[in-house]
């Protein structure tokens, strides 16, 4: 047994925020039993991914060795840690453990996947134990911003690790359970060997507040509001969903609820026997019917997805329902960095309607759901752990989190992406790189995002499509002239001249000049042709575009 | 002379922040002379206007009547304000005036653009006045982010304007003139009809700070860090840039400065005298041989710019320069909203390197440019106008200005880009609406943000490109099969079919079954075809390309 070692491995999360995927393992070296925490997605964007529809962690390394894989751990049902498990389970096909509310949503993304929701089985909280070949795996109930999130308590014959799930240090949550520092530090007296730990907000210095913080500032807001007021947030945030919803009911508003995910979500949360006392809600129908003043929408859409409850409010209607001058729009919500200016793009489309759009500038309206510093070191004292591995976050904020751990006493370091940590002993250490990635769900397709299937619609994207078209017959010579097609480039160059004429005539001229030699040889045709196109659509327009040519060659 | 009107029109920057362009007329309804305050530029991103290079207004309306035009004002030297000039110019040719540093960045965007420098006409400040046509307009300085802002009293027969430009409430802001609120009351106890009024800061409730803030915690820094310090702001705030080498210098440090606008806006204000006692800096090869402590680099890129001096240091190295762990890198700025992402990239591509990155997250190391709402409410005391027309925001910042007038006593409304306000008489009253929008510079050619091309990029940006080559003989009938290329899309299809053929497949199907009427129909064909096309690539693959189709006719 002394050859036996523990490793941990990020496939995903530890370089980011989104795509968690987190592999742990116990064995001989290359033989080691493997559990898998979380399996999520990240989103794409249109500076980097466009076209995309998801994003997806490059598991091979763990498919290549599924016949080692005990398990698949989702500690919440956040699309970052459990968005990917219908694409990718086919690949991993392991038994998958949730608490009840996660779950629920795991086996909807396995149905929706056409996959079998019966490989999901629910777990108790703590001390319920799950056995996992080397490992026994307690879920430890967190605050978080969506129900029944989890920490996970591993205990392996090498020690006990804990992972923190992504938390928050709210003793007042409004749904789910609250952060429990008591039950921590029970935790923490057993000896922990090592605190995988959230680094999310690490880098903000004050206290995290409490959802229960809110109530009163949107009740508030509900009152004095004159006509509609419409909340969105994330739909998987039960809690503020509930605070909205009460506050709203409270000021004497009914309320609906609009968008897919935001009824999927509490309708979950209901079946889950989570959402109890929530104020009864009306539907669209009802709510076209209603008094303006006394009525409160609880809408999806609060990054400014285009299609979106919000962003189709901010365009006109939405399930017959639209806004106006007196109305009242608020995002109880973080807008994630990236995601800014289609967020402008809504808050200026309401304002132009004559809407009041309030947001969390002030602190009002939304809580976040990640421990602050100050929080995380309460959480560093409470599980008291020797070493410190910082997880979720951008590399930014896992050197913070590990500076912070080593000036405390703890050891720590980064371990990003691909790198394999050897906790087996004392002081752990880092012993192999293995490929990881990003894939891409692009349409119906998974595609690497280095297969260069993007890079060339971003090239597009800037400079535009040139499309050459050359005939030429059994003799290389060529059948009429060259057809040049251009799609997203300025039509005309200098002088007013047509720039798919211009690059005819100069390919015209080209291949008067180019001997028989090249006619004959596609590819010296296609690199002299390429050419000629790249000097004219510089010369007339500026600019460097993808070109493609097509030649065919008539043979009789 | 009663039959005289003063208008207000906007061309840009009233409803973003970005592309100022107001025009202002004096005359008989349609025989108006004008003035045009300022002409600047917005800057472009991936998600909306991929590969442009600039945003600029679009000035028809103006350029139409330029014979009415009497001059081209300039507030300050920001793109923002002053970007478009050299591209912009030459559709109105009317002379252009500005303060000494402003006068001196207009002649290098005139030179530049390969217009004549000698256009652009320095003016003193307030009382110094410039009679143009109906109009008399005196500059006063206001402080901002950059040296010698100006806001303008604008006299016209119809009364008094006063223009704010953009400004700070800053009693010291180290370079530049500072907030003088005597002279602005001076100012107020005219009569003011009506205050232009800066709006980008609107919803911030808390007053402003000032640029001498800065220089402790900069200077703690300096002290304190262990390696080299590279800090980064706009190369325009030259005050922050003293700011940066005064502590650097107090710290033992020699300072370089890096980036090409970082050495122009420098050299700008010292030749214009603005630029005083500022420490003794080194080049770049003399760091390279300098002691990492007693270093520091102020460089361009505070954006994340691809090319600019931080993004080049982030991937590895810049003039012979790199970075390593222990240095310290600070964002003495904050991120225009939409780059987020672009700084993200280059602050963990420098964490990668162990580089501690610094930024205003605690709000230490940089102040804002412009006057949040109490500055605001002060400035509008301060001039005691009859109407507040707020400009320079987006529309939920212009319109929250505009309440915040109108709660505070005065008149006032949103006026956005390409309405026109009559202010003779007590009432401001719109009274026209003209075309405004966006023009893009693309390469070297301008073209409208309508005209579909940036549309057709962003749809092969999304769903990738397919086209399709078909030769048909005299008959119309096909010779050889039709041929497909792909760009931007996955190669293979569902159980592993390549793509191309799939579509040449399917169109040869089509094709056959296709009539004679069809065949000799080149819109027929092409629409028929394109409709094979889109259907086999949803099917194999679920995406929606662009499709072009090349129809050759062989002609003997």
């Amino acid at each position: 047994m002394s050859k036996d070692r523990l490793i941990y491995l990020p496939l995903g999360g530890a370089g980011e925020v989104g795509m968690n995927a987190y592999v742990f393992g116990y064995g001989p070296k290359g033989r080691e039993r493997l559990i898998l925490v979380d399996l999520g997605l990240s989103f794409p964007d249109m500076s980097s991914s466009p076209g995309v529809d998801l994003i997806l962690p490059d598991i091979s390394w763990l498919e290549e060795r599924r016949d080692r894989l005990e398990a698949i751990i989702i500690t919440h049902a956040h699309e970052d840690h459990v968005g990917a498990l219908g694409q990718l389970w086919q690949k991993l096909q392991a038994p998958v453990y949730a608490r009840d509310f996660t779950a629920r949503i795991a086996r909807l993304k396995m149905q929706d996947a056409g996959l079998d929701p019966e490989k999901v089985i629910t777990v108790g909280k703590a001390p319920e134990r799950v056995e996992l070949g080397p490992f026994t795996v307690q879920f430890f109930p967190v605050a978080h911003s969506l129900p029944e999130a989890s920490g996970l308590i591993i205990d392996t014959p090498a020690g006990r690790l804990v992972h923190s799930g992504d938390f928050k240090a709210d003793p007042t949550p409004g749904v789910g359970e609250p952060h429990d520092p008591d039950m921590l530090a029970e935790i923490g007296r057993s000896s922990v060997k090592a605190l995988l730990c959230d680094s999310t907000n690490v880098m903000n210095r004050h206290a995290g507040r409490s959802e229960s913080t809110l109530g009163e500032p949107i009740g508030k807001l509900m009152r004095e509001a004159r006509g509609m007021v419409v909340a969105t947030t994330f739909a998987s945030n039960i809690a503020r969903v509930k605070t909205i919803a009460e506050a709203a009911h409270e000021a004497g508003r009914s309320v609906c609820l609009l968008g897919r995910a935001m009824l999927r979500m509490t309708q979950v949360a209901t079946e889950a026997g989570i959402l109890t006392d929530f104020p009864p809600t009306i539907s669209p129908e009802a709510a076209k019917d209603m008094p303006r003043e006394n009525l409160a929408l609880i809408v999806t859409g609060s990054q400014g997805e285009r299609r979106a409850a919000s962003a189709q409010l901010a365009r006109g209607s939405y399930m017959g329902l639209s806004m106006k001058e007196g109305d009242t729009f608020l995002f109880s919500s973080m807008t994630i960095p990236g995601n800014e200016r289609e967020v402008g793009r809504v808050v200026n489309a309401l304002s132009e309607l004559g809407v009041d759009v309030l947001d969390n500038a002030d602190r009002l309206y939304h809580v976040s759901g990640h421990a602050n510093r100050p929080d995380l070191e309460a959480m560093h004292d409470l599980i008291n752990p020797q070493i410190l591995i910082p997880m979720h976050g951008e590399h930014r904020m896992l050197r913070e989190h590990a500076k912070l751990a080593i000036a405390r006493g703890m050891q720590s370091m980064v371990v990003p992406n691909g790198s394999m940590l050897d906790l087996t002993g004392d002081s752990p250490a880092l012993v192999d790189e293995v490929p990881t990635g990003r894939i891409y769900l692009d349409g119906s397709r998974m595609i690497g995002a280095m297969d260069g299937i993007v890079r060339d619609r971003i090239r597009m994207a800037i400079g535009g499509h040139v499309f050459v078209t050359l005939i030429l017959d059994e003799n290389d010579d060529t059948l009429g002239d060259p057809w040049a097609e251009i799609l997203g480039l300025a039509p005309t160059g200098k002088g007013g001249r047509a720039l798919n004429e211009a690059i005819e005539e100069e390919l015209a001229q080209y291949l008067e000049r180019a001997g028989h030699k090249t006619l004959a040889n596609d590819d010296k045709l296609n690199e002299g042709m390429r050419r000629v196109v790249r000097q004219v659509v510089m010369e007339e327009i500026g600019k460097k575009p993808e070109v493609t040519i097509v030649i065919s060659r008539l043979v009789e």
